[in-house]
């Protein structure tokens, strides 16, 4: 990271009555020091870094309501953070200003086991939950990969490996409490499954990266743990022999509740990395949840249709640590891949397109991939047609962060064509911005009209998204 | 319907050159009789009927936009009609104005059954989409009960009998094409099943009741036929073992397709109506989705779980034309409330609470009833926690309304005291906006202000959701 250029060293103090004003609120726990400021303007991939002017640490959500209103009475920016774990520059601080690390709101406020949902404060993250609800039984089926928080997956409208069976945040969020520019403290939502009362401003802030409120709380759907829980890996010749499985095992209806893919070159890094020992070939991790016997019948149909179409005999667990280590290794992908080159950065791209053009995207883009003079890893929750490419690139040769730009136009213009998006997950935040009006024209205007109208002083995560 | 008070009869004309536009474009679709206009005024409901000014009736986006613009110009309210089947007086026109019906727009415009997804025009109805599917082995689950259009659908965010297992209109709308006050033709969202590009505009005009925009074209996402369908009726002798067996099946993780209750004056008026002999007693309607195994297995421990709470054995079938003829019973309830009474319009109510809470709600709410002059029969999707007690009123007895009101205002305060909602599937309409602001608070300022934003002429289905 420290090879990033860097600015925002520099930048001129807050104004002396804000400090004095956020010092009266948070003590200790406003931070202007250099380290401070450095690692929440840093991110985990190859954005420039950008420091902010001051860090706080709000411990309620009536703090933040006062530091908001503070920054706004000040004209200051405010940017929202949590596990800093986001992919596109989302909070990196591009006007400066305060960062609202919520990291230390991170009590489990409360579990409702009968009625399937928890509420939790937004720096909370999905381990931490799912650590604190296993003795009643439940999880939190929404995973990213990272251990982000529960506030920053919500704002980014986070999905993952689960997502095919348990859906993205979208669906996962019953109700939030957010701090908006105005300094209100609002909750979007009752705790019902589902209501019909006026606009759905749950679904509308979540995805919105903190440029229309600050997400404070976040009252979540649970899953009970199901009764059996299997994995299996199985490894192809060819990549359009892993997707077609995938794809026939979904148009039968088998409720696959996680497939992910991951090709050759990614398959060495995680050996490598992770100290395994899986064939370097295109690869599925499978889970398959449910009852026992609905776990076998789902374990059949998918073996039998993987070796239709080439896959290796499935090499199988319900041993929760073989489990863990076969999950671990996938969550540590990222990290496999940018470990290919010493001193590099991960430059990750994330398109998602109808699930019958899955095969064609991800086969064209490898064709992309081996022609280029950077690596590339593929990996993919391949049950919601989105798939990554990792461009492994040193951030101080020009060329070859011009050569990952060129790639990932070229393989988002692909996923358009498809009538895909450019972001599946991650988000648009500095990185996909040209691109989400290349998506949807005009409609991106009624969204500045709505910044407009929430955030009038355009100071809630400024730049994100798009410049207004 | 005749029996409710009408007015808009004498509306002033719409302004020459608005009706030359219009019939410009539209030629003989554009209508003026006073018996169109009356059925575009009325609702299902007990809402006093209003008239608009004209009836138009597009074939197209392109019409919509070009009857969009005309009458901005003119200053002239807009209001979007489908099947006219929403209960909260949703398409009542109560500026008069343009009411634009979309039934004609009833293509179905591309069926692709490998991504499980469909575009049709918002005209079309469910019924129509599903036979038009089931060649392809495939369906679409949102089931309100009444036959209505797609569009509509998607602008009061409707749910019903399938949502336990599928979701609402929320989860099953992938993008919308939509003419917004300016009369621009957008598409909210791309086609790729999960999407993290920007704000969630799909979802922000799915329950905005024409409010934001006309809905002219919707992409759904569809689920394969299940291989095994069984219904099953089951009877108790009280509410609350029939709630019981129901959330104890959820926490089961049984993924019931359907759940519906009918306490005993619904059964009653559902055997009158549709000519049945069920036991008139509080009933649970069931139906279960999997592979032959799965369903089976399903059925096992949900049986168990009705004997336990005092059910009766199950009666139950895999036929497709009994299945049917139970589903037509219930899809058929509310009419056969309304008969429970001659010359009386229904009155439905419609909240929805956190399931922990459901059977204290529907218990609480039957002494009510027990004890009021008006007959209420109780129905409801038992699975989300959503219920509806249809009061059959006489709507020249002043005195029968304001105990509706009444008998309603202790209901949704009740779900309300609960953390629940004053609308599961209706929407706000006319009806529910003082509750509106009851349930969320300053929420409803930003939704205001999402409103002024994006139709600051205040045309498109002024007065619905809250008055600005």
């Amino acid at each position: 990271m420290s090879a990033l250029p860097t600015s925002g060293l520099d930048r001129g103090a807050l104004a002396p009555e804000l400090l004095q004003s956020l010092r009266a609120v948070l003590g200790d726990r406003l931070h202007l020091s250099e380290a401070v400021r450095r690692h929440h303007g840093a991110s985990e991939t190859h954005f420039e870094v950008m420091l902010p002017d001051a860090v706080v640490f709000p411990h309620s959500t009536e703090e933040v309501v006062a530091v908001v209103k503070a920054c706004v009475a000040h004209d200051t920016p405010v940017v929202p953070y949590g596990a800093g774990t986001s992919i596109e520059g989302n909070t990196t601080p591009v006007r400066g200003g305060v960062t609202i690390d919520l990291s230390e709101m991170n009590r489990i406020v409360e579990v409702r086991a009968e009625d399937f949902d928890v509420t939790v404060e937004a720096g909370v993250r999905r381990e931490q939950l799912n650590e604190h609800l296993r003795d009643v039984g439940l999880f939190f089926p929404i995973d990213p990969g990272a251990n982000a928080t529960i506030g920053g997956m919500a704002s980014t409208r986070a999905s993952g490996t689960n997502a095919v069976r348990y859906g993205t945040m979208r669906e996962a969020v019953l109700s939030l409490r957010v701090v908006t520019p105005e300094g209100r403290d609002i909750r979007t939502s009752r705790r019902a499954r589902k209501s019909a009362a006026g606009y759905d401003l749950t679904r509308l802030m979540i995805g919105s990266e903190g440029t229309l409120g600050i997400i404070t709380e976040v009252t979540l759907r649970l899953h009970g743990i199901p009764e059996a829980i299997l994995s299996a890996v199985c490894s192809f010749d060819n990549l359009s022999g892993a997707c077609d499985t995938v794809v026939q095992a979904i148009q039968l209806g088998v409720p696959l509740a996680r497939v992910e893919i991951l090709d050759d070159v990614q398959m060495r890094a995680v050996n490598a990395w992770s100290r395994l020992d899986y064939p370097e070939k295109t690869t599925l991790f499978f889970e398959f949840h449910g009852s026992e016997r609905y776990v076998e019948e789902q374990v059949e149909t998918v073996s039998a249709l993987a070796a239709e179409n080439g896959g290796s005999e499935f090499q199988w667990s319900n041993l929760p640590e073989e489990r863990a280590r076969l999950w671990k290794a996938r969550h540590e992908a990222y990290y496999a891949a940018v470990g290919l080159r010493k001193g590099c950065v991960g430059w990750p791209t994330d398109v998602c397109v109808p699930i019958s053009r899955l095969a064609e995207c991800i086969v064209e883009t490898k064709k992309d991939i081996e022609a280029a003079s950077i690596p590339g890893p593929i990996l993919g929750h391949v049950g919601d047609g989105n798939f990554h490419v990792v461009f492994v690139v040193d951030p101080n040769r020009p060329e070859e962060m011009a050569e990952a730009e060129a790639l990932n136009a070229r393989l988002v213009r692909r996923a358009l064509d498809m009538d895909g998006t450019c972001t599946g997950e991650h988000g648009i935040g500095l990185g996909k911005q040209d691109w989400l009006v290349e998506e949807l024209g005009e409609a991106v205007d009624l969204m500045r009209a709505i910044k407009r109208a929430l955030d009038p002083g355009g100071l809630f995560n400024p730049g994100k998204i798009f410049s207004l």
